[in-house]
């Protein structure tokens, strides 16, 4: 008689409870992973209120930190015990997505489980764990495609320090590197949380000169100013594209990355660019978005809008801890809280109406 | 006392006439060019009806082919007599934005006239013949920063035959090359008027391998598929998107190209991407736009939209008379009508009135 | 007891021969593919000299077409008796290199298996079949990795016509991938073999408008201009450097493609390059090369030089069936010869003695 | 009778020498600028020595810091008395070569002139100052093509500051930008005189998380380290290349920059290479290379050898000015010492001969 494993599941809409499932079966290229840290992020709670739908039952969380606990007959090169992280989106590198350029977007789970993508979405199907698939909120997680997605964690670094890797790091990055950022770039980023932060420290790291961040909230705009900024702007305060032209001496901004997902960022983001600018998009939307003829130049601008859904991989993965690991960033002051999986409701209960200064609540099953 | 010229001037919204207007007078970096043809472009009839703004007087027309009639004192390398065109947008490559990558984008007059760019729009200040200064639909024209605009005619080409190169050729094949097409793409082009067309005829050129055309005319598809288009969609008679999905087994195109300029076409050319894919827009859109929650993934299907202004400079002029020059294509079959200048209140109403299967009309001043 | 198959194996340098060899076991993430055609490289001459060192015993050849027999238990989306090709170079594309952007690169079969990679290199290690492991020219082949190898041929595509993908024309189209093409620029192929051909039709398929092919046999020279080449230049007949200079007026070529493996070649195929132009390597060289100072502009000349091997995967061979399933590029007018598996050691005397017109030989094993 | 001017002139092989010349005329679009600091180039000992040949008499230096002293007729937007800056390459942007994406090598001055461009290349001829024309070493310097190069100094930054954007930060920092460095990446410079200091403080910009320095004198490396190098190691004291392969347990580094410019350090930065990876050079090579066939994977190790001519013009200065006055870096602990322009003979002295630890000399003509 198989085990039994403690998992965080969505109910219904409003109700994510911890459940007992069974331990899961390992296939020829899976992995058991035993987690000994996760956390909770703004997807899960869309998907608490029920504005994110996900099959009742299914275990909620996208973001394993853990020890290798069964590797599957074809997964060469790692060993139980090994300490490992995978992305929040674990793409199939077989698949012609990925071969294509766009890993994050494959569909060929879909097609094999004859299911319909987040959100009803044909896009986005790269994203399994707590969306197609049990996720990380749990005492153990199966990692599909084990030999791409098992990321090795270097000995120097803690769970809290890689905690961020598999999707807010990962998916703050690219919103730099999706901006087109050359040394020298004014780059404005709008809103400072968990994302926005990351997309700031992403920034830095890529030679913008002159970072400027946008959030309502002076706390974390402090936050900001430690991960790269080098000015701040609290758009209750101030008019953020006309700070932004003065900043510039009205030549615009290089780049603009949106981190928030709503119609008034999005703008504000297309706006304060130069002729020629780049805007990079990380938000979930959640309704239609207008572009407004004025701030798109009528379509004859050079403008580039850019989307990224986070990347996956092992590689990715190294490649975040790399940065980790030289000091180049510490991210492990965005870990503001800890709660046990036990607790794991009041830890939502928390995060969803961000009391206490909430950044990222570490969460550990064991 | 100085001569005078013949020249098509906006007059009020609703009239643009013949005028004589003084004969330019010839700056150190300028050259004064005899004009042998020129044309219409949609823009100019967006200026006749007054949708456009141009400042009451000027010349319009932006598409110049003719002979050096006179050089400036700084500008070295060409002859009086020769046979030139110049790009319709001609830029100034000494400005910042020209140094950054987008000449096109050059604000420079404007803050050196005080005047605020066409449609009071800070972008697409590059473009100055029949906007800033003084156009081509007349006997003759300046052509500013003359040393980086003039192109030579190869002796083997008619005027007819590069007509096309200043503005519907050059911009057509912005929106291919801004597709990010790769070999064996499949690439949708929506419109097939005289720059949909050279869209088509571009993407042909860089190795995409299905090449889908979408107009209400079958005529102009016809012409498309003459130029390269592997299948034709008449989008009164069928389901644009379906049939896109279908002929790439739901994998969707790898590019789509907006040549018209509305929501409609905007957001098919989204929709009939696959996840990762990019929207290459050309058109100029005189109303806000909306971006489908649904066709955008909610901002995680790795799309990219990117839009072009006309590019200029006697490089890309270059470039574009080699492809007619090796005879890739022949885009000669565009030019439908002539008219002398004296005509040319009949021309504008021809073309106006996309009467008598018209596509291009050469206008010839003298 | 298992069958036995026919098989063309290294014996020692100067003997390549037919033997019998067990049928391969079929692992979780292999396939079994009956070979219905298969043809012999310029590299696996190289092996029957004994320049390239492969291991006694192995089965040679690298060019798959054929007919799935059985499906390891991992593989999905495949049915057997499905016509496929596979690249040349079957990459493990859950490997780090595949992730970081060099899938032909990945070198983790060699350290799984404890060998030292194709010439010793630590780099091609991507390059499996008659390398590293058993190839083509056998009734059967083992795919490794199959999900991300296998690539279905369309109904209308004879063996003949996808014959050149898995190496030929993959490689051959890298050239003109890696040579930095756009619209309008002159291009340089040197060498007009199989490959060199291939890499003649990737810069028409491009946009490139001057094409100047370099042979010293006219009769290749023919060929490349049913390609797409503009120009052919004999090199016993003309200095080459000379010629494309007059061609270009003293401009130089926008880039140049490399197609055979020789100092004088690779020396031309610098020395003919505008300043800022590209260098695209193709030849697998036997010694060392020179850069003569000059031709380099002692390093100050912007040059660009960019290696390639042969591009794997299914995505990479869909992409090419595409381009033939277009009608855009007819290859099998390469395929010259046809000899049956039992004669393939006058197939390789033939073929490494280039007579009788020879460019490809279609080998048949059943 | 117009004034005259002291300039350090080349007089013949082994000597450069105070001399009046007259006052530069100024053209319609040149500037006359008032040196207040310039320095010497590794590339004027060059020409001191014969190796590099200018012309007799010829003007040398090419890194001009001073105050706009009378502008061009048609130079607009700038103001005698204004601080400014040019690159030591000074592009004439209208020319085809610009347009074409490489200002840095325009051949158009050569044609006008008549002469051969630097060493007898036509590459390079973007090099004007000190090269083709008079230079920087004097009390003022004519600077062609104002309006392209006339770079504002911003007013917090001072001449020491701002003396290494004309050439060496350009240069080092074009090195780091030809390298492809994504985030996450091992960086390997060899050699850190100023260029290569400037490449490694360019890379740590980039994001390259384990930078690796190479020089034989422990005091640059000292400084490297201050500037953002991970590692150093001293080639006197150990195995480089084996050294790279322990520090990324045998995977090779992403990206290498050259900039030295010899064998030795280019076959080296060859041997450090993942396969896949990018040798960016930035050394001027005196006689010819060799690329040793085991380094270079018989041409098939999917390797990119990238070389660069310092970039230049307004745009490139005010980005690089960014740099500094954002404190991303502080390069003025470069500037080891100040000579008078009438000790310029004792400057060259002490740089040629690298005594007293000297990296860059400020040389004040007033």
């Amino acid at each position: 008689m198989s085990a039994m494993i403690k998992a965080a599941v969505f109910v219904e809409p409003g109700r994510i409870e911890l459940a007992d499932k069974p331990m899961p079966q390992v296939g020829a290229n899976d992995a058991l992973v035993r987690i000994t840290t996760t956390t909770i992020c703004g997807t899960d709670v869309h998907i608490l209120k029920g504005e994110y739908p996900v099959a009742k039952g299914l275990t909620v969380g996208h973001e394993p930190v853990g020890v290798i606990d069964k590797l599957g007959s074809a997964v060469q090169g790692y060993s139980e015990g090994q300490r490992v992280i995978a992305g929040a989106i674990c793409p199939n590198f077989n698949s012609y997505a990925a071969q294509d350029g766009v890993p994050s977007q494959d569909g060929s789970y879909l097609v094999a489980s004859g299911r319909c993508g987040c959100h009803g979405y044909k896009a986005t199907a790269g994203w399994r764990f707590g969306n197609l698939i049990d996720g990380t909120q749990a005492e153990y997680v199966l990692v599909p495609d084990a030999q791409a997605n098992l990321a090795p964690i270097p000995d120097g670094l803690s769970d809290e320090q890689v905690l961020m890797c598999p999707d807010i790091m990962s998916t703050g990055f690219a919103g730099a590197e999706n901006a087109n950022i050359r040394i020298g770039d004014t780059v404005v980023v709008f809103a400072q949380g968990p994302i926005g932060l990351c997309a700031t420290a992403g920034a830095r790291l890529m030679g913008a000169t002159t970072i400027i961040t946008v959030d309502g909230n002076d706390h974390r705009l402090g936050i900001s100013k430690q991960l790269g900024a080098d000015v701040t702007l609290n758009y209750t305060q101030c008019d953020v594209v006309d700070e932004v032209m003065k900043l510039t001496n009205g030549r615009g901004a290089d780049a603009s990355i949106e981190a928030l997902g709503t119609q008034s960022t999005f703008e504000s983001a297309l706006r304060v660019l130069k002729p020629g600018g780049t805007l990079s998009s990380l938000g979930v939307y959640s309704s239609d978005l207008t572009i407004p003829v004025d701030a798109f130049a009528a379509g004859l601008g050079d403008h580039r809008i850019n989307t990224a859904l986070c990347p996956g991989g092992k590689e990715r993965m190294r490649r975040l801890m790399n940065v980790l690991e030289a000091g180049r960033f510490d991210l492990g002051l965005m870990v503001t809280h800890e709660y046990k999986l036990d607790d794991i409701v009041a830890a939502y209960d928390l995060f969803s109406h961000q009391r206490d200064g909430v950044l990222k609540i570490a969460i550990k099953p064991h």
